[in-house]
């Protein structure tokens, strides 16, 4: 008599990123930003995140999620501080899942082992920024009981300004 | 003959944190949560400070402005990364004056120091938040020519939001 085989199938895997990924993240970067209608100011190369990801001293980490074996999305992330609290904080720089992927609870699993991640490092929390035009994703956020910071305005200092500021040090 | 004596008074000088600040750090720490109405939030201890701030590994780094030797103002900032540019960044999370020593340049002075550092780093900027009532901040980063990420809704999950995501795990 045979022996009855699984017939549980696990469709969903989140693993880390490794440096063998470089190439996908970067694609996955590229559809982010086509998605957030800034693909034009992505400059972003392999060799960037193979340096800055991988290297000794990563600057940031990406988790990557498979749907049946094929690269669904990722999320990528490094570590904050808070100054409030007294205790670390995850900066989620992106979170993103593929069109023909969405609807599975895969940015649900994403976000969850992130949160994961900051619980096991002691951390206060997981902030991020979103689009004012992305409703769904601000929906998403609503539903798992996030709080909106609505009364904090983001600001960059980039570019001339930087060098200026930079020279009058 | 006398040598002339030097005439000139450096009165400010920016220097960068050591662990034997930390009870000052701590101090202006919470002086600047009083200014935000914050208050009441703010938990951190020198121990917290010690630990994440001058271990082998430090979660931030934070300068130190003097006024005639004595304590003005500090800025405490981390590095974060874009995926946009492939290059790191700088998160400045708190820059603060105190009250009796405004109106000196300190802040610019302190702002000028941390973009230096973004600078020698290879960073593509120096991102902060800022209270939308806060009008003479808002005004002193439009004088330097600072980005306002208007489109951007900072949102965080923590406490029990935040365990229930990670339990989704």
């Amino acid at each position: 008599m045979r022996k009855r085989r699984l017939e549980f199938l696990f469709m969903l895997s989140i693993r880390a990123a490794t440096v063998n990924d470089v190439a996908l993240l970067k694609a996955l970067i590229f559809e982010l930003a086509e998605y957030e209608r800034e693909r034009d100011q992505v400059v972003i190369t392999e060799a960037d995140l193979v340096r800055d990801g991988f290297g000794p001293q990563p600057k940031f980490r990406a988790l990557i999620a498979e749907w049946d074996g094929q690269a669904a999305g990722y999320a990528l992330f490094f570590g904050s501080y808070s100054t409030w609290e007294g205790r670390p904080g995850l900066f989620l720089e992106d979170l993103f899942v593929r069109q023909t992927f969405r609807g599975k609870g895969i940015g649900t699993a994403l976000l969850a082992n992130v949160a994961g991640i900051a619980k096991r490092e002691n951390c206060y929390g997981v902030r991020w920024e979103v689009l004012d035009w992305n409703q769904p994703a601000i929906d998403f956020y609503k539903r798992l009981g996030a709080t909106f910071l609505d009364q904090w305005k983001s600001v960059l200092l980039t570019g001339d300004a930087l060098e200026r500021a930079a020279e009058a040090n």
